[in-house]
């Protein structure tokens, strides 16, 4: 596989089984899996695995043929959007879908140049690399030319709440980006900012910066990939949450429950203007297979009023954690919506120097003690708690007891 | 799911299931397929479906935690190889595969420029769809600048017996591309030139070509997607078949029966300059279902002696076309290697003149009498028969029968 291949952990852990939010290693050991978004209405569950096994069994080709599998998902995934969002392309991955949402806002506005944050992540091809600050200088087929980048928001560090200065951020950019002749196609942003550690926001926070990106002839996209299909408890749609309606969204990790499926939806006329610049076909996207996994995690959503579950279950996690946050010193902030929520770790609550290594230390600590989760954000001292979504109050509480302990014990140091 | 997609045949056939080398439509209709590649080892083929039935049950997590299938199934692939094809990173796709290897010519020869036959298709990302001539002028973030086209090789209209006039045509866009200051990074070829229409080319035909591209500093890419995993009877590999170890190989379609998985296979060295260029991750490349899936593949080319068994049947195949042309004035040439097999249709044997229209009205009228294939090559005028594997002697004497059949009642006409 070659050198530098990321894995998680000091001592990485070793994964035999899966059954809902449980993991289980080589050795027999259980964890808790608080980390894992793809598999979204849990490991294994039964009803995805079951529309795989039939369908797997059954017929599985490619959309050059006609088959209902398809249709029948993108009517079900639009029906729960705007009405402006009514077609969709389906692919393999959320990185071919973010590949394809650049091309379509080139396409239709016949400008290059892309905006994002300064710390997400949106996918691994050539283009869509160019969207994170990671690769090597020099590579990259020229294409980092066209792209620019934001400082993201961060409302424990630098208080934005009504979006105005984020929305002057960008068009600072828009206005480079016309001035130095690429011109502006597009703002790509995940709208709840999951990468950049979900900065705590009001509802409709989005709105200034939509309205900076219509004015100035551009396209708004939200990489839906991290915040959708529930994920925040309030909405099925973290666009939904913040208040605005994106001219593309882009979908992929949990849409399949780990089966390799993203997708782009946009207005028809959207789609056609890319469609009538490429000849667009993907052999595997929206096969028989793809969309008989896809169609149960959305069935698995609303039969299981997943939504409204991950609401009740991150409101106690946030009390819990606001709770710890009364003894622990070194809990700065906590944030989240939903199942995605968190803490931030600081050295010293006025000066709020980021705890870097003590989080690192923590991770580590919870991981041998059973507990699955991680960190992000620019100082990478946030933890990142985003467990599937079936995840509940009691696994909640074993995780904050657990917590609990491991803050307790580890020296704060940087 | 938007306009201009792209359908097969008049009436595009809405299957329902697959066995095997048959399909079945809605109405209850059997065809037997001519056509999927995709379908490897067969649709539905029971090993592979009881593989991913399995895994999906058991784990499907990401290469971010250790799973020993991924490492299993890389030693597996790997060892039907020259030992210079070591180290593997696998994918979802076949375009991310050669959106990789563009990337991994650029990050170790610090050059751009990528060279292409001109009747060709490489995957649909926005680097790598720059390497057909599909595309609307003025779209793909400028990548165009980077790719330069050589003529596709013709055994029928233009033979080249020994590739020393393909490899000439290769230099001269070499020395273009250095003229031009852009310099030479990859050759990106199929073995097999398979979308070219199959030219029938000696053993070792591609030594004159490869010799061009490393003296000049490049890289010799070979896109197995379509002419590996034994397809041409001879060999494991077509690079084996044409006497060339590529730098850098790349896999997709037939790897894992339908299942999304692609992978690029490289020396060491090799990965590491892309790694050292590019933070690469992908979430459900390599996942423990899609390695259950690829590794019975493997398998049951092996058990089934399927390489063998594709050398047998196309020879039987192609001895019959031959005897059709003796008798079907329209069979301007009869080409391929194993299970890829095909005709060219020329309304006139002396002038060579396409019968592309005609192609298309047989074509069709197989579609109506069971028989499902398709056509290809410059002219679209080539019968491209490309069966799953596991295609027989009897199911060849059905394809030629009814072909018989249909050549006869099709006036031959534009």
């Amino acid at each position: 596989m070659g050198p530098n291949l990321p894995t998680f952990y000091e001592e990485p852990v070793h994964v035999v089984k899966g059954d809902g939010v449980w993991l289980w290693d080589a050795e027999g050991r259980k964890y808790l899996d608080c980390y894992n978004n793809v598999p979204h209405v849990g490991h294994c569950n039964p009803r995805v695995v079951e529309a795989i096994q039939r369908q797997a069994a059954t017929l599985n080709t490619h959309t050059r043929y006609l088959h209902d599998g398809i249709l029948d998902y993108i009517e079900a995934l639009t029906a729960t959007m705007d009405a402006s969002l009514n077609t969709a392309i389906l692919t393999c991955t959320g990185s071919e879908a973010n590949d394809i949402a650049l091309r379509m806002a080139e396409a239709v506005t016949g400008k290059r140049g892309i905006i994002a944050t300064d710390a997400t992540y949106h996918g691994n091809t050539a283009l869509v690399s160019q969207l994170g600050t990671s690769n090597a200088p020099g590579v990259g087929f020229g294409l980092g030319q066209y792209f620019r980048f934001v400082e993201a928001p961060d409302s424990y560090r630098a208080p934005d709440p009504d979006g105005t200065i984020f929305a002057a951020r960008v068009a600072a950019q828009i206005a480079a980006l016309k001035a130095d002749g690429t011109g502006f196609a597009a703002l790509l942003i995940c709208p709840y900012f999951l990468n950049e550690g979900f900065p705590d926001h009001p509802d409709g926070w989005l709105g200034p910066v939509a309205r900076v990106v219509r004015d100035a002839g551009g396209l708004l996209i939200c990489d839906e990939v991290q915040s959708g299909f529930g994920r925040t408890g309030t909405h099925m749609w973290a666009h939904q949450k913040m208040g605005v309606v994106p001219d593309i969204m882009t979908l992929g990790k949990p849409m399949a429950n780990g089966h390799p499926v993203g997708g782009v939806v946009a207005d028809r006329d959207l789609v056609s203007a890319f469609r009538d610049g490429y000849r667009y076909f993907n052999t595997f996207g929206g096969n028989p297979v793809s969309c008989a996994a896809a169609m149960a995690v959305l069935q698995e959503i609303a039969d299981r009023d997943l939504v409204a579950h991950a609401k009740r279950v991150g409101d106690h996690a946030r009390a819990r954690l606001n709770a710890l946050a009364a003894r622990h010193e070194v809990i700065g902030d906590v944030r989240g919506s939903g199942l995605i929520f968190g803490a931030e770790m600081v050295l010293d609550r006025d000066s709020k120097a980021p705890a870097t290594g003590f989080t690192d230390r923590v991770i580590n600590a919870m991981r041998h003690r059973g507990i699955i989760h991680s960190k992000l954000g620019r100082y990478m001292n946030t933890l990142k708690i985003r467990p599937p979504m079936p995840f509940s109050v009691e696994n909640a509480d074993l995780l904050f007891d657990t917590l609990d302990q491991v803050l307790t014990e580890t020296p704060v140091a940087p």
